[in-house]
């Protein structure tokens, strides 16, 4: 029986447990692969009774995961209750989140689960509490130190995902003027060796083809609209090209995603945030996924927040994480074997 | 019989000759509404010989180009031959172009034609003969000044149109780097009251609804992902509301542009060029429209170039020349009622 998949907590107020649930319900539609929610079951009892949702829980061991998944959600415990109501975080929040983030990485990293797929947590909640790291990603990141050679905290690549679509933003929250700032040649280069990486080892691609956005209109039309293609990104190409990476570019990104376009690539690395999410926002808001390239194990998520807003109302969407899901079994596989 | 649309001959070396010939034999199965080229007669019988194109041309005045259109192509003279042979511009290809455009802009002025289609240029070919204008639509807009209260140029403004999304670029053809110093309230406001009044006065929206983008990612994220949200782009959408413009943002860019965010408005305008081309081309890639707003005259584009490469192969497509033409004539209709 194949190694199951890790779901964490996320911030126990928000969306993230009844998507947990609401996933396992549609586990036969949607061929799931099995997975186990690293939480507390009591939360997963009263949001389950509080939407009326039908589904069985299971306290189970990992080993036990994914013989139990067909019949009820596998929930294994955090040592860590999570009191907070749909919508409303409390004291109880961030020590949960944390706790089964933790749980989740150890379980792939001893062979337990084969992938770790994390709910969405709310930084403000977990900041109010001491967490110290910029983010999810770079707490996964030092989570993950001890498994690299060098003890240190591997550089995490963010990857938009979806089956019309990979992107991945080489500057992501920063302010434009920033962001520009930012660019390198060596950020660029860096990045795209651990894409090309992960999509070799994780999606079986034996020759990634990386379309390289410009910065630019028009990919700065020769200079004309802006000097950053040739002095950052043209010799970030040659130097990826010398490695025998398929690196081309730089490319106008406003023609870089229509059909025929995406057809010629199998990811596009852009210059920041904005070129990268909308395309693939406008191609697939509801089932893309996030991906985290880069680390010893694979990551991903659901492409949202929170959402304290539609917690327990019974709106929330599970498209992204049943992607998620099915995206971190795929990545998974060939690792594996 | 409705005023024909007057089409411009375009560069002459490149596909706009023969898009005409294409759009006008699929006149019937497009229902397009009745144009007439101004250009050289000889050339269009050249180009329809080299493409095999059965088309039968007519030289006729504006007046009877309507009721010639069903059996031929009319064209209208314009004093002035052109002998570029496709993809190859020469010494008439600057003059013809020019002359073309001039006489188009007379017709609609003159009341001959209801609207202005404009073929693609070359800058860099009329540049070399001494054409002194930034591009296409500052030409127009120069043009058009005799018409204005003031005899001065009106701002033209650009908008990408498509059915599933219309969009303006508050900048356009500049650095990314300059397009953010460039940016201020001014021109966001001054940009959007020319957008308002044209999609009421072309289009028969009654109020507009106008989609603001933010510039940095998440909109800014209250100041913490950029601060150009708080100091332009808020007070400029504050300024319009106070003047009764549906006006409503700043919006995160990323998610503004799948179906069911689309729905919300009538057209966004956009920071810069690639955040507003990147969505219209990802969806509507061939069929989008080039409009330009705020002439006393309705213009629209295809929204591609000259295409030297393909020029007399028989390979261009002219769906965006059909779309440009459709909705020159629609924008015209209540300006001509």
């Amino acid at each position: 029986m194949p190694l199951p998949l890790v779901l964490t907590l996320g911030e126990p107020a928000g969306i993230g447990p009844e998507l947990a649930l609401l996933a396992w319900l549609q586990r036969s539609a949607e061929k799931l692969p099995a997975f186990y929610l690293r939480g507390d079951i009591e939360l997963l009892r009263k949001r389950a009774a509080q939407l009326q949702l039908n589904v069985p829980l299971a306290e189970v061991t990992p080993q036990h995961a994914a013989s139990a998944f067909p019949e009820a959600l596998p929930v294994v415990p955090i040592g860590q209750p999570a009191t907070a109501a749909a919508g409303v975080p409390d004291g109880t929040s961030a020590a949960a989140a944390i706790a089964s983030i933790r749980l989740a990485v150890e379980d792939v990293q001893a062979g337990r689960a084969s992938a770790v797929v994390t709910n969405p947590i709310a930084k403000s909640v977990l900041y109010q509490a001491g967490f110290a790291h910029p983010g999810h990603t770079e707490f996964l990141a030092e989570l993950a130190a001890s498994q690299c050679p060098d003890q240190r905290a591997p550089q995490p690549v963010m990857m938009l995902w979806s089956a019309a679509l990979a992107v991945v933003p080489v500057t992501i929250h920063r302010p434009l003027r920033d962001a520009i700032t930012d660019l390198s040649s060596e950020l660029i280069v860096s990045t795209a060796r651990i894409v090309n990486a992960a999509l070799r080892r994780h999606l079986a691609i034996a020759t990634p083809r990386l379309a390289i956005s410009g910065l630019n209109p028009h990919a700065g039309e020769d200079g004309g609209l802006g000097t950053e293609e040739q002095t950052i990104i043209t010799p970030a190409i040659e130097q990826l090209r010398r490695e025998g990476i398929d690196a081309r570019g730089p490319l106008p990104a406003d023609t870089l995603f229509h059909d025929a376009a995406r057809r010629s690539y199998d990811c596009a690395l852009c210059m920041y945030h904005d070129q990268a999410l909308i395309p693939i926002k406008t191609l697939a808001f509801d089932r893309a996924v996030n991906v985290t390239l880069g680390l010893p194990f694979v990551r991903t998520s659901p492409d949202h927040g929170t959402a304290f807003d539609i917690a327990g109302t019974g709106r929330a969407n599970p498209s992204s994480l049943i992607e998620a899901l099915r995206l971190a079994a795929r990545m998974a596989a060939p690792a594996r074997s």
